[in-house]
């Protein structure tokens, strides 16, 4: 999926929504637990109610994982129904991967090989061999941390030199790696102030923004200072959805909150003159 | 694995190396490959060959995702495989994990719980809530990156803020997190001569050290700068041990490989009056 079918399907969808399958085994309502593979069901039907309101899904391996194999047998699972009934959607595997360049290598391979998911998250901090090889991989994109929207991103994040931030430092010299093509960025809706300092550096590039929801970053302000003329936000919603309801009807109520997310994303793409 | 009985085995096996099992699936002799598990023959294969000369065992968790679910399974029969036939032996996941609080508290559920890894390497960038779920195992180890030992360790470790490089910040902000008993640090051989600065800064913490052999650090050198009082360094060595021979003795050339640096180890400690 390249730049211009993003903007395609954001049009077409009135939404620049993610929605992230973060499914951490203890939230999954209790009557699914009978089922053999009860976090590939709940998948499935928080993708069937939601399918029409969001652009990608975002699954993080962290909840996969730790389920051992039978969790990387789940991932597949959910990776392949979206493939199978709904395409054209973006996958994002949230994995946060990075390592020396042979390694690195395997792990584009796990991701752009094994799976056919369209992008893959990498962490920044041991520079370009560590990421490079998942740019090889023509069609797909690699998601560079930036500024994270958790309380440790103050840790390092902001570390300046010469009066540029590190994050600053990570957006610059990434950015030379690839192109708005085949790179995006992670910051954190929890600053969203900051998205006029990152939008000096990367005008173009698409970000995904995490923490809007939950962590208690906003919408319209994350559109405000973050929005490009082709949009180039892709805000990610998890828990906020998919764990608003434990119930039977878990799905519905996951449907009617990504559509709220959806229609207040159609009157911000309208503001922008974008739709 | 507490730090005095890591010593304790120090002086036992007169040896501080770690043997990486970072076993690349192309690079297995081919008369495994009608294994049911090659990964796992090879592995069982490499320790039982090396085990008298190693201290530690070091799977890169890339090399083994690459495989999907079966991957996992060999990942877990090797750890199992040490764990019965040579206790006290630590084990090291590199998997250079990391993501906002509750989601690496799924990473150290699958590493500390359902894998009984000793150890777990994970990367600084997101801060303080991406290390500590970690480190509230008890008797486990965190082994967080602090100067790599890649080309790639140029594009961001140095920068620099009033004069403190950023591995030198992940240093100090990050030794506050916990203690010399449960946190270690990444330091690469290829940057021998940086030692001296990190010991300034954490002169009593463990030190991971990739990077000899194949990547071109000097064992030496490393002793010279980074060796402690209690030793203090464990000495990783992948390639130029596992993969010095692919013919059917592969098996017996790895263990002369290992006791070939376990000799020029001993030699270190003995200088250094630890033995």
């Amino acid at each position: 999926m390249d730049q211009l079918q993003l903007l395609e399907k954001i049009r077409e969808k009135k939404s620049f929504l993610c929605i992230g399958l973060d499914t951490e085994p203890e939230k999954i309502p209790a009557f699914l637990l009978k089922e053999k593979d009860p976090v590939f069901e709940f998948n499935r039907r928080i993708i069937d109610a939601t399918h029409s309101y969001c652009i990608a899904y975002k699954p993080n391996v962290a909840f996969y994982e730790c389920n051992g194999p039978e969790g990387w047998k789940s991932l597949k699972a959910t990776l392949d129904y979206i493939r199978g009934n709904y395409p054209g959607m973006m996958v994002i595997a949230d994995a946060k991967r990075g390592d020396i360049g042979n390694t690195s290598k395997m792990y584009a391979r796990t991701f752009f090989g094994h799976m056919d998911f369209d992008a893959v998250t990498v962490a920044p901090y041991m520079g370009e061999d560590s990421v490079k090889p998942f740019l090889e991989y023509g069609d797909k994109w690699v998601i560079i941390l930036a500024l994270t929207s958790n309380r440790g991103a103050d840790d390092f994040q902001y570390h300046t030199d010469g009066g540029v931030r590190l994050f600053e430092r990570v957006l610059k010299v990434s950015s030379s790696w690839g192109s708005t093509g085949n790179i995006m960025y992670v910051v954190g809706a929890t600053r969203a102030a900051m998205l006029e300092d990152v939008r000096k550096i990367v005008p173009g590039h698409f970000l995904l923004i995490p923490g809007v929801g939950a962590q208690g970053g906003s919408l319209k302000e994350v559109a405000s200072f973050g929005m490009n003329d082709s949009c180039g936000l892709l805000v990610n919603s998890s828990r906020a959805i998919i764990f608003a309801d434990n119930t039977e009807k878990f799905a519905a109520t996951a449907g009617e909150k990504a559509q709220e997310m959806q229609a207040e994303m159609a009157v911000l793409l309208k503001e922008k003159a974008i739709l």
